[in-house]
């Protein structure tokens, strides 16, 4: 059923593998997990491994961009470069001035001609957004606006650590095209991670959950391995 | 206890034999699923596979019409040409303007002369709608609104991953006729899909849990086959 | 200690043999299961069977009569015949109109000389009541008002499927004289049906859970069996 | 250790046995289980085995005493002479017309020279008391009073099925000198009941779970025997 | 790392030895457990075991002073000898009424030259505090003035039976510097009675659970034995 | 990929193997741990085991700064000298006056050239904070301050025993750069200590739970062994 789709590769060895060779086009996708699963790393591989044809922006509501940069600089991405050809863009917004931000960032999609966008985090809006019933259709006009500028977007989401939830607020995921979660599991006396496709629109994806690394070459799947796993709680 | 009762076939290859050969004519079914599970493709199938002998009406709350046919058009149904031919029709609502919904859904039922109508999701006019006792009043009206004008319908429920419920709000099953209730296991290190009939009104129907696939012909359930889980938490 | 105690026959089939021949007449008995349990099944069984010598009234607050009474033909009862000869009458209620219930269901008592009566369902009007306190009471109130006119009841409950309570509210049962509880379990990758006596008052009553199936008999009760079901959680 | 303390027989067969003798003179000891556990059998049984020593007060909150009469009647205790010779009172309150209760019950002792109180139940109460706070002070209150007129009492709480609390608000075992748990425990497909003692004030008590039952002698304990139970959750 | 800290002896046999030889001098301990675990029995071993060298207040909010006294007699402490002297003094406080109650302590304290106090319960004070705030600021101030005073001392708190946390809101842990928790286990069908030392400031102190005991000889640990328990939920 | 990232040594013997040779310098670090795990003697650790070459500043919330200098003795480090050689400095600040707390602290940094910071304990602050939203806001301004500061920092957070958080309000460890857990596993009738660490930012950190002691030679990981332990609940 994938034939008519078209669809970008995530940039992320080992990914695409387990989703029919990419995410559909002008799709959301929500990637959630605990603090430390490297979400951040996944968003800014998403961006930066495809900038050179497909122009990027990595929009932080709590972190600072140096820090991003310096981040995406230990994995060997050279930002500064891919800043100054005008490919890649950082946005730094506080989570508590949100009336303008749907403008802002589509002006900045607008100026780079951006097909990509990493929202890092949707948990950190959340916050501070009134009740779910507004995060939910603030989510809503967020994808449109993305859509409508034909971006593939990456929602950020934190899980709370011993929850078995897929987003923070319990509809981030309903507004989603796509649901990628990381999983920080403890087998033994050891925490492995692994990663697993909840949803993918329109794609025959794989439900297992395959183990990830991320090291000096960034963030990495094994589309072949796969960790078996039965909570019993 | 099934012969007094007319029934209308799902469309869902495999489904049927799980409840005696079909729907009650005029009963509203709630089909609840975490998100991934394929709601929005059952209701595709359900409204699309009888569309040239009875006409339907699909009403999308969040996602975009263009987004719903072209999910459609993956699975093979023609849907330019069942709307051109007043067989089907895409109906899109904001669930914040729920005012005069009841009527405009009515007005479209009359005017194509529906007979099977998908609601997709309760949950998200749930999540606008001020307590669960205005929504159970709520559903009851939409539910007489329906079988007044001889509609066999779905009900679209997206569940919370990790709860064991049945529904978003926890009065959604009770206004209902019939339940369905899709499951997505953690068995080793994969996730399996499975469906259950865990309501049909007047019907002897399967209690158990069988494995359902989506691909390119759409939703197929499995009916011969079983998935043994015995949840532990 | 059941002799002095003046007893009615449920009329399920099976199910008398669970409580020493009878439901203490006079007695409110609360009956909880989840939807698609069959509460509605019992409660006209309980109804109809004995309606020729017994007259009862079914009261429904959400579900249209018209539909009750088909569901009860469908089980055998000719409702037409008992409603005409004034032997069974079925009121509808809506849930927030409760101000003066009580008197007409007891009007309607007095109108056919009922000695059974079933309210189809105490969760339905649980959930405009605003506080514990006031449906505690209330029940209370409709409990004196039953007892009064020498009716024996059955008061319907939804529980929610997934967690282990007796009731909605969690003050039903306290209120009533005697709780039967249904049970949906999942044992392997089937849901199996059982049925247990948690409370009958001045009864020696069973205190397994037995099997139940809902067919073209109506609701029985399999006194000889038991369903072994140790949950874990 | 037990010595130097009074202590007054239970009533209850079997009970005694593991509360060295007796409960304390002038204790207050809270009952607590689920409906259906046979709470308000025990407590008549307290009250009427002593009755014609040891004049008692049942006050109800909920049932009428024409039905806890006839309970008591079930089980052969000859409750109109004891009433007649003014040897057991049985009062019935409103739970929300709680200002002058304590007064009431107070003169009700004083009038048959009662040492023997249960209160039935707490919990009936509880619901209508605005907060933890203020009943935690009442029961307080209610505790001074009845030990300053020398009465040993038995208050009766309500558990909610499938909780593993002492009692229905959190605050009532805190304030009681003794703690009598019911336990309706499944095990395999069979609900089996149990009594052990939480506590009892300078008692060296049983600590196991005893099978207990109840039939025509009322309820009894079997304080030789132990119900082996391992709760998984 | 327990050489420079000056320490006191408990006064419980066998609890001294799991935690290197005392109490630091001044410090704080919270002593955790539901009821019925025999805190007031631990309380009234550390007052009055050393009461004739070092003086001891005995602070209750809710229990009568007359009680408190008659359970310290069943344990063969001569309380009225020790109160005589100007050695013990037993305080009743309510604890609605806590605006000076700091400085009552204090005062009685001085009087008597106290250096063990015993606080019997922050939880009783806890439901009276309008909130977790209030409460740590005020533990906070208790402490410091108890150790201005020079006093060692405890703090009981009640836990909730079925509950696995340290105290009733949660924070009066985090305010005291040793935390010692009775535990009730159900093994089998037996509750078993433990102690653990959670935490002991700057002390190489036990990490098992140790059985104990309540008989006419108080409350004694068995240092040497453990009680092998894993919770599984 | 730790190439680039400047790190310093945290001083706890056995740790800093965990984690590539240290904490990426101005990095702030969360301590998360029930009471009793030792988060005040890791932060001393982290602070006195550098001071001469790396001045730091040990802010307390709650704890006496008298208190937590000698238990900085009892470990052996001679805090006098350090302080009056202006290398460490410890502050006592009321966690409800947290007006110009940013300010002072970082006057203090600036006073003494501080460039390692604990702040003990975040958990006290938050419970004099309004909501989480304030919470992590006010976290972000710290954070940003230090950095600014040139200063690396560990924020200790007190997590409930029996939870499985990470924090106590669920937002501390989404706005630090490292989040290092201390366990306690009851783990057959023994409660074992195990640091585990979730996140390192750029870091390949050990991710197993690794044994670690406390005594006099103050805190000690042992980073070649691994604590196996598979929580059922």
């Amino acid at each position: 059923m994938n034939v008519l789709i078209k669809r970008i590769r995530a940039g992320i060895p080992g990914f695409d593998n387990l989703i029919a060779s990419g995410i559909p086009e002008k799709d959301l996708v929500l990637l959630s997990g605990t603090c430390g699963a490297g979400k951040t790393v996944f968003g800014l591989g998403f961006i930066c491994s495809a900038a050179d044809k497909e122009h990027g922006i990595y929009v932080s509501f709590e972190e600072e961009i140096a820090r991003i940069k310096s981040t995406a600089e230990a994995f060997g991405w050279d930002v500064d470069r891919l800043e100054k050809t005008n490919k890649v863009k950082f946005l730094k917004y506080n989570p508590y001035q949100l009336e303008d931000i749907i403008e802002v960032i589509e002006n900045n999609i607008r100026e780079i001609g951006a097909t990509r966008v990493v929202i890092d985090s949707i948990s950190a809006i959340g916050v501070y957004v009134k009740d779910v019933t507004e995060l939910r259709r603030m989510i809503l006009q967020v994808s449109e606006m993305l859509r409508k500028n034909n971006c593939t977007s990456i929602l950020i989401s934190e899980t709370i650590a011993g929850k078995k939830s897929l987003s923070r607020f319990g509809v981030e995921e309903f507004v989603a095209d796509g649901v990628i979660l990381l999983h920080n599991m403890l087998i033994g006396g050891e925490y492995r991670r692994g990663l697993s496709v909840w949803k993918m629109r329109s794609t025959d994806h794989s439900r297992k959950i395959h183990p990830y690394k991320i090291n000096s070459d960034g963030f990495t799947v094994y589309p072949e391995d796969t960790i078996s796993f039965n909570p019993t709680a």
